[in-house]
């Protein structure tokens, strides 16, 4: 059964697309970034500046909630939003990633995935029917299938058999979120690696199964950027286009860029935290490094022209100086620059789409970028 | 030569006295709690956090800045205000206090204090005036002798030498500051340690000096509270009325309660920051550990009454995730509670002070912290 649509195409410019998805917690505007909270907390970051960066929806992770403080214990406490304090639309991953990548001991059956969490070190089982139960209790708004990723490079026979799993966890995690209440949804994941073949089976296996949305997975895994974009030109084609298409755990700005160009709605990734804490700014210049010993004098602001008050108003040398010292100040106003960087380029990407000037919006972009940071002085 | 005044008491009631003190950075209400920002940065707390949770001034540590990034690039850079953007009163301390603390091979002369730098090694002379100069190149709105402090307990003969010592750097000091400009002020550093004759005899020479404010040094360093509050006793009646007194490094809510009640103006602390950062919250109610398991299920905020809003708007349970999580967002919003804390008790502090109801109001805030927190549920 085809669910309910909560997705709506609002407009398109060549394969690039723009709309809107609503949840029960609010609306989503796409293309759309979003941050993760990885263990309902954003590192450095306060939940009402992710707000005010533009965020409308952020990514948790079921592996390290379901760890610490447990589901249950979030669903007694009124759900992940309410937990938190972020008002907002949530989508969490199924956990599966975060059991290929923390987890020790982990061995991948039929039926589920047992590991050992990198906690305690007691043992749990994951299969696709408690990682929905797991997301159902921490009340998402965007619940995603158990699968299993691969990293690549790998054997294609590994590739396959992984995709082949994953798909029948598809169909049993929706029979799982079958009694979900009204407005919540479900995404399936399209794995393959990096063969063309798999990925066209694991989609036309998905869409036969019907989601609210559709992810694609297993990139971003350690194959070069353009094994990433030739894969989302391989899976989008053939994705039903009247539903939103997450492209997961990607990834830097000019990944996100192309992969809309490629008509991809969604992402999440940590590099905007996770640069952050390591002195990197991502900024209309590209990416800068604060720990840069250039900007050590240097009075002028990342951007002058930004709209984000902490990137427009705080001098290079006053950035440079929290890196080098180690101030938590530090990673804290480029956490949030970051995160505002990205959602500016994403507000600007829907722009583009919608007013039909997507093509040279992306020219201007990469020109920009390829200027590289303004000149020391 | 006795400098212009720019205090002016408002209140007193008994020993406890409320007033303003005019900066070139803004206002002063006293009595006044200062938070430490060490380099040049609050742990954990925006600038903006500090000045909403009530803060009319922060303390600077010359040590740090005069190391890492250095007066001279700091005054290049339009002063301490322009470099952080905290846009109000800033104190700082001499130096003396860490090099003592921090620094490794000091050497302690006539002439000046030698040590080599916790950061690169390097070795580092901190006389009078240059201590001074330092400070007059950060833009302090405040400037602190270099002082003497002796870790207690200590022979009164070392006492004695360090307070002695410190008069004389006091005059040197005094010679410094003199080309400042107006508005500008110096403080006076007594010490003595825990001996009543050598605190009056510091007393009356900073007295014969002349300082805009006299400041108590050499306490909250290893000594019990009743002998904290017993030197205030000795040191505060012989202190002129209409000069500001600044207690420095203390202390607990209690520390600031008991030392205004002995005639204290101004305090600095790093504990609301330090003990936010270790999961410790300072409440109407007395401290908290959210570390406490009690809290792990616990959906109540940490004080339902209370006006900020991530004191009334988090759930302990959360507070307890992010901290057993190791989460900087709990450092975060733990370091802001206590800010808000402490401001929100010198709020009312001046309030009965003004209002002549201070002894009241000082039985009422011991009895509440007595009573201790809310039952578990």
């Amino acid at each position: 059964m085809t669910p309910a649509n909560h997705f709506e195409l609002l407009g398109r410019d060549g394969e690039a697309r723009t709309g809107r998805l609503t949840t029960p917690h609010g609306m989503v505007r796409t293309p759309a970034f979003m941050p993760v909270g990885t263990a309902g907390a954003m590192k450095g970051v306060h939940w009402r500046e992710v707000r005010e960066t533009g965020t409308d929806i952020v990514l948790g992770n079921t592996y390290h909630l379901m760890l610490r403080p447990g589901a249950e214990r979030i669903a007694a406490l009124g759900g992940l939003q309410a937990f938190t304090g972020w008002n907002g639309p949530m989508l969490t991953d199924s956990g599966g990633f975060q059991v290929m990548s923390l987890a020790q001991l982990r061995k991948v059956g039929e039926h589920a995935v047992t590991f050992r969490s990198h906690i305690d070190g007691l043992s749990v089982e994951l299969s696709p029917e408690r990682a929905i139960e797991v997301q159902r209790l921490l009340g998402s708004d965007i619940a995603m299938q158990l699968d299993e990723c691969v990293r690549l490079p790998a054997e294609r026979g590994d590739i396959e058999r992984a995709m082949q799993l994953s798909l029948r966890w598809a169909e049993r995690s929706k029979r799982a979120f079958e009694t979900a209440a009204p407005g919540y949804m479900l995404f399936g994941i399209a794995q393959g690696g990096d063969v063309a073949e798999l990925r066209h089976a694991s989609v036309r296996g998905l869409v036969d199964i019907g989601f609210d949305g559709y992810a694609i997975g297993g990139l971003a895994v350690g194959e070069p950027q353009s094994v990433m974009l030739a894969m989302i030109e391989e899976v989008a084609p053939i994705l039903p286009e009247d539903r939103p298409r997450y492209l997961m755990g990607v990834g830097t700005p000019e990944d996100l860029l192309e992969a809309v160009a490629r008509g991809i709605d969604m992402f999440d990734c940590v590099m905007p935290t996770r640069n952050g804490r390591h002195g990197v700014a991502f900024t209309r210049f590209g990416p800068v490094n604060l720990r840069n010993a250039r900007h050590a004098d240097d009075p002028r602001p990342l951007d002058e022209a930004s709209a984000w008050p902490s990137t427009s108003g705080y001098a290079r040398a006053y950035l440079h100086h929290l890196v080098k010292s180690g101030e938590t100040l530090g990673a804290m106003l480029l956490s949030e620059i970051n995160i505002a960087y990205y959602q500016q380029l994403m507000r600007d990407i829907r722009d583009a789409v919608l007013t039909r000037t997507f093509t040279s919006f992306r020219e201007r972009v990469h020109a920009q970028w390829a200027q590289g940071d303004i000149a020391p002085r």
